[in-house]
């Protein structure tokens, strides 16, 4: 596998790479689907447990995985973040074909304020991925109160070319309202998006992959577990929509 | 196990017990968690497909399960059903001790028409059930227009006695649209009731539990089969909330 | 569902019917698969932990169940129990019309010693099963020692008739040593006999289904939890043996 | 990560190491499991099959993961493979805490003829990974005939030394007779080993990780599935083992 960072051309803006190798012994992996990790932390912090051990979870399943590290705190106005992710986005498709991906299997997966970041690339992008993945998203425009900078509402701006999407989150969550995740729901089924949710009772705020890996407390992992539950049901959603690869 | 089948007050309405035999061997299955199985079928019909099979699942699980066949069609005015589904957890509460079950543990599940019974047995009966779970469930009055008679909108009337609720339900049914969970779930949310939903992408109105043994084209199978993960995030969901046998 | 008890020839020998109502809307499944359940205990006893409970198993995946319980202590002398199973297996293949079973996709399954009457029924029975499930089964004929009377080594008399077997056992049993699941194994493999083997670490002779409801102290839940895994694995590899209903 | 690559003492061997990120948010973290990985390929050829795909199923649940490229063909004759193997678990252990290990959580996992350098490291290795890890493992001396160079035979040289074990094979594998397994675990059970053992019933020889990403045709995947169960089932085993991070 080959792994490195890329400065996109924000300041202090990364795209790092993990790309598999390929091997004339798999040749129908030779363009993989691709994943673009766009981390949490209320656009103040890209979070290092929304990073790996999630672009970990997709390679494991044959996956090219890349993680955005966008602009945060001053530099967290929009649209400058999401500049950021078309440019990323952009940058992989123009690279597929060296890269050994598929330009047309990119989803996109986002957690938390990272989550309002991939739905505002789904529902506003120039460049738009292929599938939307938001876990415990910022969506709604009145959350702007714990972010760094306000954000605009993704819920208003769902159009005809968002791509479908995949949301989980915990009704528990007392950091960002399970109504955010509700209402984009509404919003995508009045506009005909296909989407998939799953909201587990329990889960702290950014319970990531909700695996001991990620957490370090035995009773937070205990009281997140169930949630983990998402990473299968995502990745077998994905298989539907991508299709097989031979 | 013994099964028997008792008449309740309304004509043609019955209770079917499933009570797995008490063992030496096992002393503390001597007071089991109970499930009560509320079928759909429009309040004209109750569907096979959603009793028996739903049953299993739980005696599976060690449940004592009970299947619900309500007043129909003519019969199906409010709150007649409503007064059935009160008189089956009435009678269970009151035989618990001699049937074996624990008269704090008893969840309803119900699917589309019993969907709506099951959350109005939840948001509105005299006798209420420790959990409710709904499958793809009628809740908004004008969903009254597919049934054989007008409903109330089961989405009004939660309250703090409401239980925990599990939902799950497909996006593209096109029978019972989506924003019927979608609103209870708010509902529950403004009134801090816990609750649980997954929405599967795929699924036919009526998946019930998504496997052969109840869907009988092998392009339904595969249509509705990543729906079938409800069974046993739900089974999971109980195990949090009833707690340990031991 | 209708469940019933037919005494069979030899005293105090039953045979306890499960059968699912048939329905209308499920046609597909008039004709059922069925699983024979034969408990353990060292034929001097019937388990109730290996009956009901692993009957429920295969009822929530759409088989008609049934339990055998067989002669037992002074009447466990060899063919007796043998003809038991026998008998059992041919008064469900007469009545597989009427009770809506595939005469031809019967599987037993037995644990300890009932897996040595399973395993019997497999190598030696005038009436074979079409499939033979093992769970930690004693085998070879010095584990006669534990057991009530002395029984004939299953291993010395698989021919080219025995049916598939799946076999699951714990490697740290204390009672049945893992001998007995190997040298079987070994046995089915010269013969060509297709087999399917899993042998979890850790596990008490006797874990049944490994779940809550059949283990009354939480360390004993908790060492057996890994075992539980054979009942969905064995589902799976009935499912490829017996195809599809549809 | 840090993906890198080392040349060790012996031509054209190499150990590539794969090491995620530590991170302050996950400071328990900082000491992870290990896995060396080590293919498959008859002593002639490293399969790549059986290199990535399944190092990054260990990193999706937060191992460091290690690939071994050994001594092949003309530089297979034993001890050369062994002495790979052992300088491979020496390095790691000597970088452990440079590179974020816990040197006493290293597990070695190896397939066919790799699975055999796999359990001669185990019984034989003058430096022993903590838990042996057996893919349709070559174990016996009479499997030489296959392979590039005569082997020594595993079984005979088993010890109270030798690491618990977890084998996983397919019964109709038609390469490496499922002798190799049962044979092993037979010995393993004979010195108080602890071992747990998957036989699938199908599975072609090499089936790796037996999904989609490692197998190009589509009857090949559908026969191999039900094997993929060994990721999972392998993953709990060493969480047992090895016990929690918290």
């Amino acid at each position: 596998m080959k792994v490195f960072t890329l400065q996109l051309k924000n300041e202090g803006v990364t795209l790092t790479a993990y790309l598999p190798d390929s091997s004339s012994e798999m040749p129908h992996m030779s363009s993989r689907r691709a994943i673009l990790v766009i981390p949490g932390g209320g656009y103040r912090m890209c979070s290092d447990r929304e990073a790996e051990p999630v672009a970990f979870k997709f390679l494991a399943k044959g996956y090219a995985a890349f993680i955005l590290r966008y602009s945060l705190c001053e530099n967290a106005e929009f649209p400058k973040p999401l500049n950021d992710a078309e440019e990323a986005l952009s940058v992989i498709r123009q690279n597929a074909a060296e890269w050994g991906v598929n330009p047309e299997k990119i989803a996109a997966i986002g957690f938390s304020a990272g989550g309002h970041l991939t739905a505002m690339l789904s529902v506003a992008g120039r460049e738009r991925p292929n599938a939307q993945i938001l876990g415990y998203p910022c969506i709604l425009e009145k959350i702007s109160d714990i972010l760094a900078k306000p954000i605009p509402g993704a819920d208003k701006l769902v159009d005809e070319k968002t791509p479908p999407a995949f949301i989980f989150a915990s009704a528990e969550d007392n950091v960002v309202p399970i109504e955010n995740s509700l209402k984009y729901a509404g919003v995508l089924d009045q506009h005909g998006i296909p989407f998939e949710m799953h909201i587990f009772q329990k889960g702290y705020h950014g319970f990531s992959t909700a695996e001991e890996s990620v957490y370090d407390k035995d009773e937070h992992r205990a009281y997140n577990e169930d949630a983990a539950a998402w990473v299968d049901l995502c990745l077998r959603w994905l298989d539907k929509l991508f299709g097989r690869y031979v």
